[in-house]
């Protein structure tokens, strides 16, 4: 498999983004899934300022802190942020928290979700947070349109939604069919429902000064999580975001710069952008693009939170593609001191920082503390 | 003078910020105002994509361009940025663009200004609003109220601006009295006559791609401009922001980074800003410490928009103090291709852009092309 990663991250399209020979690439470093670190557990504090726990990426902590946490496998190698073991936890305190809630005032979190059409990964998408919400003990709503449904017809839903006080999140399923303005409808969705955190409203009080959004979107607040959850410092720290989409790369950007971060974005007209990239303690790729950031764009020791999710030839494996990010993952694990696997990274975050929106809006509706 | 303001560069509160010794400091340029670069004057096109103008700054413009845009003072110092000759030509853009529309349709722009209090310096901006608007034939609508009004009267106002059809723009002038909260009474503006653009929705809308902005704040909005009408280009290019206010810093950001920067931000949390600065091909700053910014900071050739406007001691003059900016402009225009210089660079385009803010409001009401 790594062979394989390898010939990815030398593949024509990278290449011709970064021309490294394959004879330059180290040797991949083999990791042990038991070696994985888990972060210390700790009650759910979903955006408080991070606290100093262990374990900390390399050269961003003391020593002592370093060294209890230096992996067991190869000094050359990242400690692997598990996403899939954060999501875990998170939802557990999540269940907690609800099922205080449900004993104190009566009241279950409640998520809308609308889907229209019948794209196959938009049902799974829409299962999957389905079971997630059930799991945590929060209600589900869910409302399926066909595909030729009027933007009237889902703008009616989100009205009904909007006004209904046993309803705390409302989640439309993107993509929306061509004929439909998103815009016109993800706006319709009241502000203090938008669990998706896209309202520009949103946005903007992120990028504010001395104001808070309602919510956080979701994919950029599970990075921001996974971040606090290993203790890496952000405060002080040089930071690069990789891509600016309205949903990951730009709120990524504003979450680490109110947190006190230096933060560049690097996007499609950055002119060597491996040169920024290597200045970067905590870096973030939301770009979309296999194997992108080479080793040689690493700072050794930095936090690399990738967000891609991209699909590669794999004749080896039965779906004859395997999923890799925007990160060449052994390379940059060699330089990096923590680092996001893909898939188990950022991945399972989304759906459990969804369910703590949700959570949020009921404990902020219901002034439940 | 220059002596002078050498000493400033070096006085204990920027030594603090960088021990730069005094006797490094090369020899201040002497500047002729005859030279002072003027940019072509061209009709309105305010965030219009940037044209292919002269004078372009020193190492980012093609050799001829440069030649032809040198400084007759002296070869080591910047061309300097005149902010009152290019907001006088766009106060004249406007006034003949709001003809037009009289001619036309009819309609004159009207703006409102509210003033609580009786702050002197307060009360001298909207004067010279009121003047500036007069000059164009924007129509003045003006409240005053005492300092012990309530936040309901204040409202009761915007009430009455945000349905009246002849007020295209309503300006609220900061600071209000403590008594008040400032959140209140800026988000009662309607968000088509938020002339001032400091609506968390405009923000968000400036950060969000495929988003457009009802109105952009008009100091950032009048750095744009300055760096558009002196031909400098903005796309794939490094930019530094220092500084990350509300309504100058992080709207400044998000329009170079929507004009294709590469944007850095540098806040107080920032450790070796002087590294991160001296990457950038532009910078603006806007951070309110005097002369924080000294030549060592500035990429030889890099365009400076220095929005700060400091007063510091000056027994020469009869005031006892006199402005400066945030850049130490004496050492910084040996170094810089383009430079702004305080006052008489960013200063007058704030009112110059609150005008053009204004007309823009009219003509979308009116649906005036």
């Amino acid at each position: 498999m790594a062979s394989s990663i390898l010939s990815d991250c030398s593949s024509s399209a990278t290449s011709r983004l970064l021309p490294l020979r394959r004879a330059l690439l180290a040797p991949p470093c083999r990791f042990r899934p038991a070696t994985v670190a888990a972060p210390p557990r700790r009650p759910l504090a979903i955006a408080a300022p991070q606290l100093p726990l262990l374990p900390r990426a390399r050269g961003m902590a003391s020593a002592s802190a370093a060294a209890a946490a230096s992996s067991t496998d190869s000094d050359a190698c990242a400690k692997i942020i598990d996403g899939k073991l954060v999501a875990k936890q998170i939802r557990e305190e999540i269940a907690v928290e609800i099922a205080k809630m449900k004993d104190a005032i009566g009241v279950v979190p409640g998520l809308a979700v609308i889907l229209v059409g019948s794209r196959k990964d938009s049902q799974t998408y829409v299962r999957n947070k389905k079971k997630a919400c059930e799991a945590v003990g929060i209600k589900s709503y869910e409302v399926n349109l066909p595909e030729d449904s009027s933007e009237d017809e889902v703008l009616k839903h989100i009205t009904t939604f909007n006004s209904d006080p046993s309803v705390h999140g409302i989640l439309v399923q993107l993509p929306l069919p061509h004929h439909m303005n998103d815009e016109n409808i993800l706006n319709a969705v009241s502000i203090e429902k938008d669990v998706d955190g896209f309202h520009p409203l949103n946005i903007g009080r992120l990028a504010m000064q001395g104001r808070d959004p309602f919510f956080v979107p979701c994919t950029p607040k599970g990075c921001m999580e996974l971040l606090h959850r290993y203790g890496v410092e952000i405060k002080g720290k040089r930071a690069v975001v990789i891509g600016r989409s309205n949903i990951v790369g730009m709120p990524a950007a504003l979450l680490l710069q109110k947190a006190n971060a230096t933060v560049s974005i690097v996007h499609s007209n950055t002119k060597k952008p491996e040169e920024i990239t290597r200045q970067a303690d905590i870096v973030i790729t939301a770009v979309g693009v296999a194997n992108l950031v080479r080793g040689s764009w690493i700072k050794p020791g930095a936090a690399i939170i990738d967000v891609g999710i991209n699909p590669v030839d794999d004749p080896e494996s039965p779906r004859g593609y395997r999923l890799v990010g925007d990160v060449c993952y052994e390379e940059a694990s060699k330089i990096a001191g923590l680092i996001t696997p893909v898939p188990g990274g950022v991945g399972p975050m989304t759906i459990a920082m969804l369910l703590s929106n949700t959570l949020e809006s009921a404990k902020r509706i219901h002034k439940f503390k």
